[in-house]
């Protein structure tokens, strides 16, 4: 028998994202987002989550794009910052010491020092209530060479992707292997 | 410099989820889906991708309603099989050994042996291309007693949820610890 908890938003693990917009003035501004992920293979697309009142949703409508960084456990400090502070007050690319760095294909700057990054133009934008959620076209994905294996595929031990845990508001780091998908289950 | 790897749906780490929903005369179905994540905190929300060919496309557009699952590291193999297979040729739930259970809340039904429940209501459905996003509203979260500490909080410790890299297609266990969100970046 199960213990009810209530309406919650509890589910396990979320990931760690850090989202890139530019402002006014080309300015580069970083957000902090664990309610995102992959939402369609083809066209791929990634969702974020964004409440209206912060500068990045207002960037993203703006410029109609925005980029996706994943930190590695190493940034674990920077990517808290990222998400306590405001880019109206503080410029959160200088005060962590990171580097935004231009996109190829979008228009929204990415962290040089972050191992993976996925260049987005805004696919839709739909209000569900507090949050708006963006869907995002991935147009690339580009990794840093430490995080890509003799393939030049990503190395997830490399990557080491932080995840956090809404019921404790703990950053985890990711375990070992426990199986192949579309294998293990055969 | 970072290396192009191409338009991909590349982001770590991706959840486990196991959807549930009823089907014609009230069979339980069960799908697995890395492509969901927390899409909004008021109300609270949850996605998953679903394409619409699929069984549950069709159970969740008839019923408006699925629970989220989330097995632990334990049910890794059954969380593999019920993604490899459909349920339009397979009672995935007598072939796993799993037990379905009625919800309190919503039209469908959730996995007995999975130690955490997201009852939702379907909220909005949109087209992406290959997926459909479906957004559900979190009516009740549901825990087993297990993965409950002393204060009533989900302990990830005990809970154990998978991840998925679509890299390696692997499933990985979460790691230790690594700092207090809203906390270790001030």
């Amino acid at each position: 028998m199960k213990t009810s908890l209530g309406a919650k938003t509890l589910l396990f693990p979320t990931p760690v994202l850090i989202i890139g917009t530019y402002g006014e003035n080309d300015s580069p501004n970083i957000m902090t987002a664990s309610w995102g992920g992959i939402c369609c293979s083809n066209p791929p697309c990634v969702s974020v989550a964004v409440r209206p009142e912060r500068l990045t949703h207002t960037n993203i409508m703006a410029r109609r794009a925005f980029t996706v960084n994943v930190p590695s456990a190493d940034h674990v400090k920077e990517a808290d910052y990222i998400g306590i502070y405001s880019g109206k007050t503080k410029n959160k690319f200088a005060e962590c010491k990171l580097t935004p760095a231009k996109s190829e294909y979008v228009d929204a700057p990415s962290v040089e020092q972050f191992p993976l990054v996925l260049e987005c133009e805004l696919f839709k934008d739909i209000d569900l209530g507090i949050h708006a959620l963006f869907v995002g076209r991935i147009m690339d994905v580009k990794a840093d060479p430490t995080i890509l294996d003799a393939d030049g595929s990503i190395d997830i031990g490399q990557l080491r992707p932080l995840t956090f845990s809404p019921s404790d508001r703990g950053y985890y780091a990711l375990g070992g292997f426990v199986g192949q998908a579309f294998d293990i289950g055969k």
